[in-house]
């Protein structure tokens, strides 16, 4: 139970933080304060929406859950007044994007492992539900997608939903530290400019 | 009963409606007469679709009734014949859209609220209904989505879905008022050139 | 029973193909090894998945049958080694992309007839079994949808679903037959650059 509330809380958490990202990226790209709502809200639940849909679950989660729905624009409309008061508003997505990346990436193999899937797909659905919202907004605004740019991206959401995947049955402390793993592998990786080798010999470019 | 005899008519209508400007944003793109049924389908049926697949339903609304497919093919096929015709096709894919959008959008939400769905899941259902189709047609198309464009759009889409949410249970022409509600809103955008405003002051461009 | 198991191992090359032809296209856009999985992932099950979602099955096929996500997986792995063997990955691509495209087509009928769909239904879920894929790998990469293309494709994949919804009644042979047909017109539209008339006048251009 009270392990239900703590992931219901960082479930919120994830989105809120994820619909920001997509806010600020309507900010970008000069919206207005519908796109924020439409890209906020897109990009907070698109995710768990599509890990839903895969999963076969009854209901969408936010068919009765609606405060996922007011979450999303209450942080995109907050985004509209505040992003203003941000020097770099490319940072401040960039690092809120990577908070998300952890918090999703861990929370959609939690709910695939309570929905009884194999591990690989516990793994799958963890990286779909970090990714698939970035995705839909890079795609939609035409920007060249996170997912695919050269940093170590989709590798830290797959070390997120595998640690959780793996540790979960071992240890009660198997969400934090997926969670951490996770974080501080994309952190490095935006810090350190960390990436894994491209394909084709340097020679061929 | 009768309700619901309209409420089918006004949709194949819809679908209709928008399955030609599937077709015609394919022949800007000078596609052959299958790009034209494909984007004329998936235009006409693919709002419904992710509305009854995030629903939940038993079976998908074309599943069973096949004519919703027939009438987008025709309606492509018929396109295909008679858009030589038209002086300026943008113009009339503005119109076709305008229309299909109002319908949609408060058809949507019909649906949405038949469900048991929330006020604000049955806004966005109706939302989605409105805007998935051309969203899909507009990304593969590679064309600047009329979604993101300057006008108000999904302003439109919300307030038919939001008129019908809130009025069906005071009035039985809640389905007519939301849908001129939406369409009197979008017409006034186009002609007028209504935009809410954009994010950034003017200074920052 | 022994045809159901031809079925899957048709469908389990289709999948090997598909995740070849996705992880092909990842090694154009020079990604790195999780990038080949993921396109390889994508482009092998994104036509099923889709398909499995809109009949609405249970649960979706990798969801207990995991050896489709390893078979992806393993295929891009390999492609990541083994694509430098090839001069003209370009080439490759095309035709393994060609050979999914027959399988594919073919396989999304037989499911949907299994599962009682109406035959206009079938031909659908045929076509789009075997372009989804495709068509997500292309638009996250960024290239022209091969779908668009001007040769025909979308065509070939009508052909095959179509021959198995009409053909399966009749005869034992529908699979290999429309198998057949799909890749023959398909190969024809390549080699010999066949094309449908496009829309609008030579003049006009």
């Amino acid at each position: 139970m009270l392990m239900n509330d703590v992931i219901t809380g960082v479930d919120l958490l994830a989105t809120a933080v994820f619909a920001i990202s997509g806010a600020l990226a309507a900010a970008q790209g000069r919206h207005d304060v519908l796109g924020f709502i439409l890209f906020g809200t897109i990009t907070g639940i698109g995710g768990g929406t599509l890990r839903d849909l895969l999963l076969g679950v009854d209901s969408i989660f936010w068919f009765t859950r609606t405060e996922y729905l007011w979450i999303c624009m209450g942080a995109s409309v907050a985004t509209w007044f505040l992003a203003p008061l941000f020097d770099s508003i490319s940072k401040v997505l960039l690092w809120a994007d990577a908070v998300g990346l952890a918090l999703f990436s861990v929370l959609g193999a939690v709910k695939a492992v309570q929905f009884g899937a194999p591990p690989i797909v516990a793994v799958g659905m963890g990286v779909m539900t970090a990714t698939f919202g970035s995705m839909i907004r890079d795609t939609l605004l035409n920007k060249e997608p996170v997912l695919l740019g050269p940093e170590i991206y989709v590798t830290a959401a797959v070390l997120g939903a595998a640690a959780y995947t793996l540790l979960h049955s071992y240890t009660d402390w198997a969400l934090p530290i997926a969670i951490a793993l996770a974080f501080t592998l994309r952190a490095c990786a935006i810090v350190f400019d960390l990436r894994l080798p491209k394909y084709g010999k340097p020679a061929d470019e």
